[in-house]
C-alpha cells in the first residue's frame, strides 16, 4: 500500500451521487480500409490483453468515504472483462444514440472496490464506425494527463500494428499520480478538506489581488447568476463536435486575436443564442473561467517555459451582453489580454495564489446554500487541453475525434473542454442533464456563431 | 408533498455505493409474426408515450440521506427519455451479451433527483427477441408488487393492441406505497434505523422461539460460513434460464415433495457443485432463507389465506453436505415440512416476529466487522414468486422471459429469485461480481442437478 496524498484523496472525499469526480473521453475510430466487422473483436481483444500499468491497477484502500487518510492498494486480480466493456449503439447508429450512451456511462458512479477506471468499445455505428468511451477517476490522474495518455496509446504510423491502450501505457512515475501541480477542477469542489488549503493561500492571494486592482487595470468582472449556476443533479448530458481550426485560425488572424480568444467568442454567441431561447440571458455580461498552463502563459510573454505542468486560471469577460459577434470578440481580446498581462507579472507561485483566489467561492459550494443565494464566481468553465498535431492511428484505425467528456459541480452546471488533434479543434460539452436542458442546440449555435464571426472578419 | 413512512425511507437510509437498493426485472418478448424492425420503435414510443401513473412520478424530497423523516415529492415534470432508454446488445448479440449488460445496468445506483425508476428497451438480439430491463428503488415499491405491475402491464389477448407499460398501470392505493406488510429483504439491512425496529420484535419473538425450541422438533440451523456471506462490492453478475414445471412437478409427485422443495434441491445440488469446483465447499450443511407468503401457508394448513400479502420467512436446510440429490431433497423437505408446521401453529403476527427473530443477525451487517467475524443466519435468499398462468403478450409480442434481479447485501452475496409463467420457472441469479465468480456456472449446475433428481424419481 501507498499514501494517498490529499490532493489525490479530495476527490474521493468531495464525490457524491451528485458529483461523480471521473473524467472522461469520447474517441471515433475510422477502421483501416478492407477491415470486416471483426476488427471490433480484434480491437476489444488488444484492449483486454495487454499488461495494465501500476497507475491503472491502484484502488483506495478500505475504509473509503472516511474523513482520514487513504491508501492507494494495488489489485492483483484485475477483472479484464469489467474494466473494457463491448457495447452497441441502438438503431439507427447516429452520433445521436452514441452521445445518449455516454450521457448515461459518464453518469454513473465508478466502483471503488476496483482501480477506478473503465473502457466501452462501440460498435453498430451506421458510419462504420468504432466509438471508445473511457473514464478514469480524478484522484487516479487529472484529466489533462488522461488525454495525454489516450494520446501516448496512439501512432502517427497507419501501419503499425502494436498500439496499448492507455492503460497499459508505461507511466514514467511508476506508481505515483501523475498530477500536475494547481489544479482547476480540484480546488473548485474538493469539500471541507480543500477550504482549509485554499484558505491558507488567502493572505498571499490578497495581497497581490489588492497590488493588482491598485495598479487599476482590470477588475475581477462580477458574474451574474444564470441558469448554469445552480445546484445540480447525477444524470448528464453530453454533446460534441469537430470544428476546423483553419476556419478559427483565419477568425483570429483578421481580427488580430488569438485562436483562444476566437474560441472564447464562439462559446459566448453560442451561450447567447441559447439563453435567449431559454428566455434566461442575463442582463450582466457572462464571465468563464479559462485555466491556462504556465507554459501557455510563456508564449505570451516570450519567456521560458517553466518546467513541470503548473496551471493557474483566468477569468474572462464573454460580453454575451453585446448583440454582435465582432463586439464580443473584441472585448473577449480585451479582457483575455487583461488577466494575462496581470499572470504575466506573477511569479509562478503567485499565479497560483492568484488564481486560487479568484476561484475561493467555488471551494465553498459544499455549504448548504451557499450555491443557492451567492453570485457564482464565474458562468462557465472553457477548458483547451492541446492534442496531437498529426493524424493518429490504433492499430491502423484512423482517430477522427477525441472529445473530452469532464466535470460539473454546484454552480456550474456546464463545462466545455474542447482538444486539438490533427487539423480539428473537438468540443466536448457535459452538462447536468435538468440544469441545463437541450444541450445539443449548442452545437448548432456554436457553428451559427462561428459563422457570424467568419462574416464580421472574413 | 407526502411524508415518506420509515418502512419506504429506510431503503434510502441503508443505501451505499455497494448496496443499491433497487429490484429489476429482464423481460423477453418474441416479436408478433411478421413485424418488422419498428417493432422496437413502436414499443419505444408505446412505453415513452403513456401518461406516467402518481406512484412512478414521486422522487424524493431534498435533503436526500439525512437522517431525518423524508418526503415524497411528486415531479411534474418527468423526462421520458432518461427513464426509458434504448439500448442494444454487441455482437454476436446472444443472452450472454445481454446478461452482461443486466449486469452492468443493476450495479448503477438510480437517481434521486428524479422518480427511482428506469427501463431500457433492448435490441439487437440475434434470435429477433426483444429485451426490456427495468429497475425500480426498494422504497418506491417492493420486488413482488413491482412484479405484479408488470404483469399487469401485459394482456393475455395477442390480439390486444392497447397495453401500457407498469409505469403507466393505474394504483389502487393512489399514491401510497404498495408495500406488502412484513418485508423480508426490508429487515435484512435496514441500517440503524431498523436494528430499532426489529430490536423492538426480541422478547416476543424470543418468547416464541423458545416456546418453539421447547416443542422440541427441531432447531434452528447453524449456518456455515462460505464465499457467499462476505462483505459485497458493487459490481454485479446476472445469470437467468428457463425451466419448464412439469420437469419439477413430475419430481415433487413421485417424491411426494413439494414443488419448493424440489426447487431448493436442485439449488442446492447446485450450489454444492459449484463449491466443490471452488474448493469452498463447507463441511455443514448450507441453509437457504425462504420467504413465505401468509397466503402459501394457508394453502398449506387448509385455512383461509389471510387478506393482504403479510410474509414470512423460514429457513432451511440445504443439507448440500449430502452427496445424493435424492438424500437432499429428503433432507430439505423434512427441514421445510418441520419449519412450516412451525408457522401453521402462530398467528399472523407470531410469524412476523418468528421471521424477524431467525433475521435479526442480518439487521446487523452494518457494523464494520460483523459480516466478517460471525456466523452468517442464513447462505443465500431463494425467493419464489408466483407468475402468470397463461401466455401473457405486449401488443402481441408474446413475454418469453421474466427475470427477477433482485438485491445483494453484505453477508449475501448470492440471492436468487425465481416466478412461474405460463409452462415455465424462470430463474434470476443476481450476485456480487466479486465474491461470486463464475456465477453462470449455476445455471448449468442447476440443470445437472434437476436431472439428477428425474433419474433418481424418474
Amino acid at each position: 500500500m501507498s499514501f494517498m496524498p490529499p490532493t489525490d484523496s479530495m476527490f474521493l472525499l468531495a464525490e457524491s451521487r451528485e458529483h461523480p469526480m471521473h473524467v472522461g473521453g469520447l474517441q471515433l475510430f475510422e477502421p483501416p480500409e478492407g477491415s470486416g466487422p471483426e476488427f471490433v473483436r480484434d480491437m476489444l481483444e488488444a484492449f483486454r490483453s495487454h499488461e495494465v500499468s501500476a497507475l491503472f491497477r491502484r484502488r483506495p484502500a478500505e475504509p473509503v468515504g472516511s474523513l482520514g487518510n487513504t491508501w492507494w492498494k494495488v489489485d492483483d486480480s484485475l477483472d479484464h472483462e469489467y474494466h473494457v466493456r463491448h457495447s452497441a449503439v441502438p438503431q439507427p447508429g447516429r452520433i445521436r444514440e452514441l452521445l445518449q450512451l455516454t450521457s448515461q456511462w459518464h453518469g454513473s458512479l465508478l466502483d471503488r472496490h476496483r482501480p477506478l477506471w473503465e473502457a466501452h468499445v462501440v460498435e453498430g455505428l451506421a458510419d462504420g464506425r468504432i466509438a471508445v468511451y473511457s473514464k478514469i477517476h480524478h484522484s487516479m490522474v487529472d484529466g489533462v494527463s488522461a488525454l495525454r495518455l489516450m494520446q501516448r496509446s496512439l501512432s502517427t504510423d497507419p501501419e503499425d500494428r502494436d498500439c496499448v491502450p492507455p492503460w497499459a501505457v508505461p507511466t514514467r512515475a511508476g506508481t505515483a499520480t501523475p498530477r500536475k501541480g494547481f489544479d482547476p477542477v480540484g480546488v473548485l469542489r474538493a469539500g471541507a478538506e480543500a477550504i482549509g488549503d485554499v484558505a491558507g493561500l488567502v493572505p498571499a492571494s490578497l495581497r497581490i489581488a489588492t497590488q493588482v486592482v491598485r495598479d487599476g487595470d482590470v477588475t475581477l468582472p462580477r458574474a451574474p447568476k444564470t441558469i448554469l449556476n445552480g445546484p445540480v443533479g447525477g444524470a448528464r448530458r453530453f454533446a460534441a463536435q469537430s470544428w476546423e481550426i483553419e476556419r478559427i485560425r483565419r477568425v483570429a488572424k483578421s481580427s488580430a486575436t488569438t485562436l483562444n480568444d476566437v474560441v472564447l467568442a464562439m462559446v459566448s454567441g453560442a451561450l447567447r443564442q441559447y439563453l435567449l431561447e431559454l428566455h434566461a440571458l442575463p442582463d450582466d455580461p457572462m464571465t468563464a473561467m479559462v485555466p491556462m498552463s504556465l507554459s501557455l502563459r510563456a508564449d505570451t510573454t516570450g519567456e521560458e517555459a517553466a518546467p513541470g505542468n503548473a496551471t493557474g486560471a483566468i477569468v474572462v469577460n464573454l460580453a454575451t451582453d453585446r448583440e454582435h459577434g465582432a463586439t464580443r470578440l473584441e472585448e473577449i481580446a480585451y479582457s483575455s489580454r487583461q488577466a494575462k498581462k496581470i499572470m504575466g507579472d506573477l511569479s509562478p507561485t503567485q499565479v497560483l495564489a492568484f488564481s486560487a483566489l479568484q476561484m475561493l467561492p467555488l471551494a465553498l459550494t459544499p455549504v448548504p446554500g451557499f450555491v443557492t443565494y451567492t453570485h457564482p464566481p464565474f458562468n462557465v468553465i472553457i477548458s483547451n487541453v492541446p492534442g496531437p498535431k498529426e493524424p493518429m492511428y490504433f492499430n491502423g484505425a484512423r482517430l477522427d475525434g477525441m472529445y473530452p467528456v469532464s466535470i460539473v459541480l454546484d454552480g456550474q452546471a456546464l463545462n466545455i473542454t474542447l482538444t486539438s488533434r490533427d487539423r480539428y479543434l473537438d468540443f466536448g460539452l457535459i452538462g447536468c442533464r435538468r440544469s441545463v436542458p437541450h444541450l445539443q442546440r449548442l452545437l448548432t449555435h456554436l457553428e451559427t456563431s462561428l459563422a457570424e464571426l467568419e462574416q464580421a472578419w472574413g
